[in-house]
């Protein structure tokens, strides 16, 4: 059975959303970041990167949100979660989640993990006070080219959703404009009245 | 016919190799970042992020490298640059370059492109002074626990080596230690010895 490593409030929430979606049969795995359980022995023997989230499979363990989801997709096509036999729709789902994971989440990232790249509190401080203009410079990027609508792929609900709707929760404590991004907004109003998405969140957050 | 825009040095040289592996019919255009040719208001039209690689189709316009590294191998399947129909196979070269990707470019980057994360020239110079431990760490992450041989994954070339080989060639400015990496050295160093690589580099630098 798959099993999922997540953390509340992190990007795990976007995968655990497709299961979700794709009615997998799954077990979760809470870890506490308070207690550092992320570098613990037990997990690193996991996932050596010490990060969630983690997918125990039968095959051995996936990591990085955007491959997770290709799976999950490509393991349960039934869903249709994504084009996947059409080569250019499918780039167009990966390079989007691409973009969350390397330049979305990364900017985010910098207001409280600043130790990945420096080592100096004021260098710390200044990337803190930068997040609301880069976090709000991808999300206008977003809004204004990237969002189809109503789903981010247009009429066709895919994997691209759940992780922006994962990604935008962090918005309000990035200092971003709501006003700015109407249509993010309304994306992630749609996406948290899907059965699936209040299953995810009812689990990590109860 | 696809068209590749790239700059000499960049994450482009990628899917310049990939390309060049699956034998495509395919143009290059070369942007000059010096002029901030990547910002001029023609290339925003075609990418709106301001950075290359971008990929050109007759379907529009694909970003981001692991998205257009997975459209080469899915477009040319006769090549077999990826397991497409494994999906935990084909979400394990997914992992790599997202990695590659959200971590290793990101870390790489901080080396000169701070600007993307604060606006202040100490923490810059933090950022920079940072780099050989960040881009240091990935590397060593990279040949102790993904790094399989002879190729990323194993016997099998994949999507993966193309990427590993490109970041790979900012170690020594990035101030890495090879001598801690030998198993990712031996790998750029067969992989300049294809003839695809050979192609691909010769293109660019030429």
């Amino acid at each position: 059975m798959l099993k999922l490593y997540y953390a509340p409030n992190t990007c795990a929430l976007a995968t655990h959303i497709a299961l979700e979606e794709a009615g997998a049969d799954y077990a979760t795995v809470r870890l506490d970041f308070a207690d550092n359980e992320q570098r613990a022995p037990e997990y690193l023997a996991i996932n050596p990167k010490a990060r969630v989230p983690a997918l125990e499979t039968d095959r051995g363990v996936l990591t990085e949100t955007p491959a997770m989801l290709a799976f999950v997709a490509q393991t349960f096509p039934a869903a249709g979660l994504a084009p996947l036999a059409d080569p250019f729709a499918f780039a167009e789902v990966q390079a989007f989640n691409s973009y969350l994971c390397s330049t979305v989440h990364v900017a985010h990232a910098h207001r409280m993990r600043g130790y990945r790249w420096a080592d100096d509190e004021g260098a710390f401080a200044a990337m803190r006070d930068f997040v609301p203009k880069s976090v709000g410079a991808c999300f206008e990027l977003i809004e204004k080219t990237m969002l189809k609508g109503p789903w981010v792929m247009g009429e066709r609900y895919t994997l691209c959703d759940p992780y922006l709707f994962t990604v935008a929760q962090w918005l309000e404590v990035d200092g971003v404009d709501p006003g700015a991004i109407p249509a993010v907004m309304d994306h992630r109003r749609r996406m948290s009245e899907r059965e699936a998405v209040r299953r995810a969140v009812a689990a990590e957050l109860g």
